[in-house]
């Protein structure tokens, strides 16, 4: 355990895990306030056009600070491992998450490493902690108000597209990256406007589910526009095909925000200005009235966004 | 799923929990120095003689921090459950976390939970992240000298033991409970001390895991007395009827401690005027010459106790 420790994790991670080995770390003296999350990763197969496990580990917990006004700092990583995992494997998800660590500037302060028998386990989990510096306040649903706009920073649904056809549950194959990434850079960008209220990342229940914690939290609607939301093609055949709505996928590199409708233009020039927001876009705005979204297709028809009852895709992250 | 964090986390961690359901939660300012720990609890079965899961997450977490030196504040925690796993278990188990980690006074700042196929968990997993302020600085291998004394709060092996009857792999039952409990109070009264020079909690491998630690970590020797060892004695009738050695078992709920000759006496004081430490005692010293650990055998014999190199007991903790 302790050379599976050492040759894989401790070497692997390299410079971005001093502290690896330590049971307990101390974090350097800062006068800034922390915050703090944790996830857990069981994503299935554990690599996937775009990404992985490991790269996904980094970029969930560094969205999770991020989207809450925090700049991850430091961060921990349990792995439960199951028996027969190979080694070879372990050591490119490794990699990939200490790659993903380095790209946004964050150590990694504490691990652990539990081996569980075959069949009590998912071939490999990771459990990520994340700490970061708040660089941001009062982002939050209370300051959200009527008039809002909703934005998204790129098209949706291509983590949950990606992951499925990686199943090959549907003998379908197709080329849907996973848009698996940071978004630190869209959120900093965003931090100066004192306009912006919100920001979340979509992740399992995509969009859908994140306005309807918006109208759930403030008792106000959401209005969407479908012909706004930017969808890849490719991502949009196979939804079409197989009966899933993007609104429901899973992102797990995008980011929306709701900012005050004096500062929309701002904040969406803001994020096209940067590689990952090019095709960002306004897509809804807050109202009055019943606290549900309402989607006006593409048609110009509306349907009601309900919350999502039924999971359609376990282990999406 | 969103039910399910509500009625079993939320409700159930109650007070202990004010911010699991936040994505990230900010920290209360501090101009102590913070340390961070994390764990991966895989424990099998899930509730045995003397704890359960839970108690043991809260537990292994605030000992990781309290052998370094910190008193635990905050903990994060992830779960990973296996579709199918009872509710009502679950129930028990977050309700059991919940009054450990009132009884150390720690709140859970951030949660998470991912639900796995049948066949690809092991029931329940937690994994917790620890926060802690330092109370007690420059406890390390470093500081150890020849002549050092190594004590132990109390009875070793019970936890392994415990945990193994209750799988009833050997057809065996018994009375031995786990020691499974929090070693902060231990490591409080030592902490004044500064002929304290390192603590650490004897658990996966045992003292003599944590003895040949501090041999590779010095290059020192480490002298043990058989004699001197607290052993309970259904634990140590078990230990002889399946072979196993309870200098190996696992602990979670007793520390080690390495002291100046001159406090030594002074230590031991300290731990027995408490509850946890009325059975403690000093086991060994170290001493100069080759860097391993000898056991001076009851009868007056001697051998050396190596690493542990196959685990007898997956999923001890």
């Amino acid at each position: 355990m302790r050379e599976l420790i050492e040759e894989v994790f401790v070497r692997t991670l390299g410079e971005t895990a001093p502290l690896y080995l330590s049971d307990a770390s101390a974090l350097p003296a800062t006068s800034a306030t922390l915050m703090v999350t944790t996830d857990g990763f069981t994503v299935e197969p554990i690599e996937f056009p775009g990404g992985d496990l490991g790269a996904l580990a980094v970029h969930g917990s560094v969205n999770d600070l991020a989207v809450a006004g925090a700049e991850a700092k430091w961060l921990t990583l349990a792995a439960i491992i199951e028996e027969g995992f190979e080694i070879s494997q372990l050591r490119r998800i490794v990699a990939s998450f200490a790659t993903a660590a380095s790209q946004v500037g964050v150590r990694v302060i504490a691990g652990d490493t539990k081996v569980v028998p075959r069949g009590r386990g998912g071939g490999l989990y990771f459990v990520v902690s994340g700490i970061g510096v708040r660089r941001r306040e009062s982002l939050e649903l209370a300051r959200i108000k009527v008039g809002d706009a909703l934005l998204v920073s790129g098209p949706v649904g291509d983590h949950g597209i990606a992951v499925m056809l990686a199943r090959e549950e549907f003998g379908m194959r197709g080329d849907v990256r996973s848009d698996s990434a940071p978004v630190l850079d869209l959120c900093r960008a965003l931090w100066p406007l004192v306009g912006l209220r919100f920001v979340r990342d979509p992740t399992r229940g995509g969009v859908a589910t994140v306005a309807n914690e918006i109208c759930r939290g403030t008792g106000l609607g959401l209005r969407l526009q479908e012909a706004a939301l930017p969808v890849r093609p490719t991502t949009e055949s196979v939804c079409e095909m197989l009966g899933y709505d993007p609104l429901y996928l899973a992102c797990e590199g995008r980011a929306l925000a709701v900012v005050a409708p004096d500062q929309a233009t701002e904040a969406l020039r803001r994020w096209r200005t940067l590689a990952a927001g090019c095709d960002a876009s306004i897509i809804g705005c807050v109202q009055a009235g019943s606290a549900r979204v309402t989607l006006e297709t593409a048609l110009g028809g509306e349907r009601v966004l309900d919350e999502l009852f039924d999971d359609p895709l376990p282990r999406i992250c």
